[in-house]
């Protein structure tokens, strides 16, 4: 067997800083990913066009339909204290995120990708501070050690922008709807309670390419 | 410690024959309850009324935006796969299930329940044959030993029809807008995918009140 260089992605995660199961995704899934042996790929992307042009929504579904949002906040609450992980309603619900997301965006193929993201979710659902002022954005970049004027800078490119566009052309393409979602190949796994038999669809989907058992 | 009677139901399980993920929930619900010694109360609904009232929707949101009703069949047949259990998708989607909601509401406190309500979404979603003809009801009922005429004549009759109509009015005060819902004392549990935390909220409760450990 060759040794691989980079490894290919094997699963893809689609997420959005105003989604609230996309955060208890974000904080579990590189530790699961490569517990399995699975390489992530992350996709930050921005979840309105796919609402508002799918469902004809021009705000969360939590707030269109109070009692959906109702059981959300019950069950997210019973999911963090589960997953042992903090959880702060963000106030107002949703947050802006296009800012964060622009800063993902140009720095998902960053190693510390996954240290951003948790960072982000950390700052809005532990902290509760407002994910879409620069000042804030520029914290989370410093306490990962990273230069903050200079993503920042770079969420503001021109180029930073198109690509993210094109990048929620992507999520269209494939059929997404809502995130988190998990994307394995062809399959699509959405919502942060799909996100084991993803992860396990993957780590099967690899051990046969490589003539696994 | 007395010895009780019958027992308090310590959940209720709302559900809709034309709702998809009914379906699992129901064919795996008694069982699992039983071994977690969880009481069940069956409490049929049509859907209908809380998707138009609460949500504008006057079809399946699985019609109303494909992408979501594309991922939900794939979604289901991999449930059903890890669940062992047959689906075929019926058609037309959603089938008509007023008949024989009124039929499970008229019959919802018999001890056969159960056992009719697995036997009407195996008729709809193994052998795929249309739940609103009554002569298809009869022939369920029939299998299970019971009087099809008597209780078709029961599910046309105005004050279960009045009945049904009042519990939809209790699913709807109690903030449920989708099926399959658990009630555990005033918590709601929305999806097939929360119904293991719904009956080990049920059993830890029980265990509570009896004062066990």
């Amino acid at each position: 067997m060759p040794l691989s260089s980079a490894p290919e992605p094997m699963l893809s995660f689609w997420y959005d800083f105003a989604s609230t199961y996309s955060y208890p995704a974000a904080m579990r899934l590189a530790e699961r990913a490569q517990a399995l042996g699975v390489t992530v790929a992350w996709r930050p992307i921005i979840l309105g066009p796919l609402m508002f042009e799918q469902q004809g929504l021009s705000d969360s579904p939590f707030n269109v339909v109070p009692v959906k949002g109702a059981h959300m906040w019950q069950d997210m609450a019973r999911i963090c204290r589960a997953e042992g992980l903090a959880f702060r309603r963000p106030r107002p619900f949703p947050q802006n995120s296009l800012r964060a997301i622009r800063l993902a965006h140009a720095a998902q193929d960053q190693p510390w990708i996954d240290r951003f993201t948790r960072a982000v979710y950390e700052t809005e659902f532990v902290a509760g501070r407002p994910i879409h002022e620069p000042a804030v954005l520029a914290g989370v970049l410093r306490s990962l050690g990273l230069d903050g004027d200079h993503w920042l800078a770079r969420a503001e490119d021109p180029a930073v922008k198109a690509s993210l566009k094109a990048q929620v052309q992507e999520a269209k393409d494939l059929g997404l709807f809502g995130a988190p979602s998990f994307v394995v190949g062809r399959e699509i796994f959405w919502g942060f309670d799909r996100m084991a038999v993803a992860l396990h669809t993957a780590a099967a989907r690899s051990s046969r390419a490589m003539g696994g058992h």
